[in-house]
């Protein structure tokens, strides 16, 4: 679990105090990995304390983070710096935070991030990682997991040393999310949490954080008595506890589904999982049903057709993806899964999307 | 935070995989600091692995732990064992758990344990440690404090080093539990959520974990259609999350009072609470009608007239260990709290048990 956490608005003031202490030498940088929204916004970046050879590196989130990504920012961290770094700090989104934590086990252990993408495959603990969310809803500033697209699969590096050493969460960073991004990312813990409570490895752990995370994606999407900031702070605890019931349980046909179309067609997972779940009545009637409602009073029109015009070799492809992720299937539908959830199955259901 | 946690029925199995990865070598023993009442119980002694020097030392859970009793602890360690221990694994309720988080404080921490009562004195981090909860509500199996009794205070050792870096939540650990101390011990939870709730220190972050246990606890207490199977899982959860809610905010007027209790007469936390809390309406009219309601579905008939005999120098040093606890009196009353508890008052509410 996270070993540490500060909460509350204007906790990212904390930053300097928190990683000083943590700097193993002047030669040994905290490296910043930033959301590139943020290049230019001095109301956040004038906050990042840079001493000695501390850099700021911006990364687009436009795409699903990758394996060979992880890899050369490794290396363009090796080479521009003379110690290994004191830390590194994400600042950011799913995609920013699951990087940090990549980056900061590669650091530590040999070869490529390829290698690790399964569970308890490394080795050597990470450096110190700091997590700062500015979106909510995917959980990754408390999972035990780095969610990757590898060259031959979409998989976490699912291991003890993944989560963060510390996380700040402070809601005024979410202040200025467009509002397409806050449902789809708020979407993501609230099917997550559907997923976790209706699956079959549900225990009373993560149904008690499930629970809570689903209570308070229903305050933030379907009650208009709340304001702005109340929203902001309910989503980040609906984040946090979704992702904390998360590792204890599993996700379901979501997950498995928008896996396979991030793979293929490189889908952002938040959007991914919204066009999935749109077309899951049949596996979970309530949840969708709700689904529709907050689509409907938050405005949000879902992309269609994306996947109309694949080829046969194309649907194969997602559909080889989605099937290899038996722990969700298998929570979602039982251990005969994968005589409800055919080859045949999969592919009607993605052609509905 | 704690670091690792593993939850389920029968996960109590795991130790030996659990501890042996951290034996440092064949010297250096694990020490278990068991419950007495689990001496000759077979079904559960005989589960704890014992391998080297390892050993088992069994206390009794009837008094609240002493720092005194810390540094006895400490000593019986050190001299018996060549080697500093690998790890302080404890077994048992609250006064166990808070035992053997100061006494893994101590192994490494020069002087006495009451020099370290308070917030952040701990200057080392503590040897490996790890606590197993038998009984539910108190919170200590999640919390970053051990509360003790000192020879001029009762205060916790509030430290990052403080809490355990394993934890194992296995329900059925708690099924022998004697009624009226598993009523006791729960309040113990819902009363903390109540004065964190409804105190001035709350944020997000408690309130989600608060609201989770006080409507775990309302399932436990209140709710006939639980089985004792479910509600055993529930109120280890309820536990859990209340301990989670405190740690970022604080408890009130039922806490500091029963500090006040603890030290003079050495009551113990749970039925402390209990007793004070029944006569707090002023202060949480709500909370302590629902308790009363719980109090009587349960059949719980609680000590009456403790204060009765006590002389005014008595009544002064109870009064003068609360009012020493200035947090919870601003969380619960607000900075102007010692107008509204004046001595007198409180020696009127403290006459009325």
């Amino acid at each position: 679990m996270v070993s540490r956490v500060v909460y509350g608005r204007g906790s990212f003031n904390q930053l300097p105090e928190i990683v000083e202490s943590k700097r193993v030498n002047t030669k040994a940088p905290f490296i910043y990995l930033v959301d590139e929204v943020f290049k230019g916004n001095s109301w956040l970046t004038s906050r990042i304390p840079l001493s000695y050879n501390d850099e700021i590196i911006y990364i687009s989130a436009n795409e699903e983070p990758k394996t060979s990504q992880v890899d050369e920012l490794v290396e363009q961290i090796i080479l521009s710096h003379q110690d290994k770094p004191s830390g590194i700090i994400g600042i950011g989104g799913g995609t920013l935070l699951d990087l940090s934590k990549a980056v900061s086990i590669m650091l530590t252990n040999e070869g490529e991030a390829k290698d690790y993408q399964g569970w308890d495959l490394v080795k050597n603990p990470a450096v110190y990682h700091v997590g700062i969310p500015t979106i909510s809803g995917t959980g990754a500033e408390v999972s035990r997991t780095t969610v990757l697209t590898g060259p031959e699969k979409k998989l976490g590096i699912n291991s003890d040393y993944t989560p963060f050493d510390q996380v700040i969460l402070d809601p005024d960073l979410t202040k200025d999310v467009p509002k397409q991004q806050w449902f789809y990312t708020g979407m993501d813990c609230y099917i997550h949490c559907i997923e976790s409570l209706q699956g079959t490895y549900l225990n009373a752990f993560s149904k008690s954080y499930g629970e809570k995370a689903l209570e308070l994606c229903k305050n933030v999407f379907l009650d208009t008595s709340f304001s702005e900031e109340e929203k902001q702070e309910q989503l980040m605890m609906a984040s946090w506890h979704g992702g904390m019931s998360i590792a204890y349980s599993q996700v379901g046909v979501a997950h498995a589904m928008s896996y396979g179309l991030s793979f293929l067609l490189g889908v952002k997972h938040g959007v991914g999982n919204c066009i999935v779940f749109d077309h899951l009545e049949e596996f979970y009637p309530e949840g969708v049903a709700l689904f529709k409602e907050m689509k409907q009073l938050n405005n949000i029109q879902l992309p269609k057709n994306i996947c109309a015009n694949l080829t046969d070799e194309e649907y194969d492809i997602m559909i080889k993806v989605a099937l290899s992720l038996k722990p969700l299937w298998e929570n979602a539908l039982g251990k005969k899964w994968d005589q409800i959830m055919t080859p045949k199955k999969l592919k009607s259901l993605y052609q509905l999307m």
